[in-house]
């Protein structure tokens, strides 16, 4: 299982992926999700994925090697797409190219063709985007109505970024909010978990303002998930108990008025 | 959709459904999905139920009208059941009697035979009990370690049931857990909606501490819910901020140093 969500603010773009890989319970491992390809200055692109981790390195290779262009013969990767939007067409070309070679085998297996990306990024003079690619290949845009997109195990974590999120929310902010809700997803998803990668990109600075990774027993994350689950204690022990009538003590009490 | 949760607390039970079913997002109606059977001082047994509402209510037909044993001609009920665990058998067997008529023309028209209960109560000079009824007439048992189960759109509510609940809480601080645990799935799941059942069984009383309907509009549910958004959102608020360096600032400063 894998949880990657990614935040679009005005300030900026935060993405953050856990490591976990498994093949069963059974076959636990640790394989980085988050990919960054930058030119610093110049561009910055994050790619998060979820799925099958062969297909989704497949991707990730093709891009890297790049694919010829038909009709120019220009050989594509992220690193020379024109635009955000044009890049996130090239992942889903690469993606239907993977398909391509292994779908049949795959399907041959009964294992189904289950890949996604979460995209994001800036080129100089154009602005900060964040892309959801799907299996096929297409793909949906984080909006500032919902600045937030999700793949892998969404559900755990998705009410708190529904809380806490909308696109004036400050940067570190928002990854504070992305860092509780990738907490809520570990405590109830063995199959998600530390170390967590996170990217933190400035609005139109072109470069990583943060790239970290966040190892098991790290102080701050620590601290956050025992602070949360303290606060959402309270936060429960503060709301007043429910005001609805005990019914056996209301019939006692007609019976006596009778 | 549906979400119900059993909590089954040292104090008592807690039984909470909602009654929202769908088919499809433009054909959306109410139906009461909690049914209580109750032999006041005797015995109370309440059913919740998700999954093909055509089935789950055959489900209860089939138990309500009882099914006759081959080897006694005796007809079993829930109400006539001698113990908790051969109610929840029961139970079972109504599945399978359904799935026996109707499973192969659902097949047929490719419509998934889809369904699960929550079976909770007690039966005078016995312990009350709490089970979930699977598809195949199979079913597990609450135990004190985690002490509630969910069917249904699960997820959402799952995270606050995590924290909140043991098997000492009080039995009305469950019930508000377990509301709070259903406000979190009804805000992400269109599919879960008011209004809310609700029954309140304290150990030993064998009849109905609460049995009450919360409506739309309801104040305290509404308070319920704007105290835990605002809670939540506090919370996420007194969360110190990230303290991972800024790449680009520490960048700048190894080469002021230089």
């Amino acid at each position: 299982m894998t949880y990657c969500c990614g935040i679009l603010v005005r300030d900026g773009l935060v993405m953050i992926a856990d490591t976990r890989t498994n093949a069963g319970l059974d076959n636990v491992s640790t394989f980085r999700k988050l990919h960054i390809f930058e030119a610093p200055g110049e561009r910055i692109m994050a790619i998060a994925s979820a799925g099958n981790l062969a297909i989704s390195q497949s991707v990730l290779s093709t891009l890297t090697e790049g694919m010829e262009d038909p009709h120019t013969g220009e050989v594509e990767t992220l690193l020379n797409a024109p635009t955000m939007f044009q890049a996130a067409q090239r992942i889903g070309r690469a993606i239907r190219a993977v398909h391509a070679t292994e779908g049949d085998a795959l399907r041959a297996e009964d294992i189904s063709f289950d890949v996604s990306f979460l995209f994001g990024g800036q080129i100089k003079g154009s602005r900060m985007r964040l892309f959801m690619v799907y299996t096929a290949g297409n793909f949906i845009e984080c909006t500032a109505d919902t600045p937030y997109l999700q793949i892998g195990e969404h559900k755990y974590g998705k009410p708190v970024l529904d809380r806490a999120m909308h696109y004036d929310v400050e940067l570190y902010e928002a990854l504070k909010a992305g860092l509780i809700s990738m907490d809520s997803t570990m405590r109830s998803n063995l199959g998600v978990g530390l170390p967590i990668d996170v990217l933190v990109v400035r609005t139109d600075a072109c470069e990583a303002d943060l790239n970290h990774r966040i190892e098991a027993g790290e102080p701050y994350f620590h601290d956050l998930r025992s602070r949360w689950s303290a606060a959402l204690r309270a936060a429960h022990q503060n709301i007043p108990r429910p005001p609805y009538k005990n019914e056996i003590e209301a019939k006692a009490k007609k019976e006596e008025t009778r």
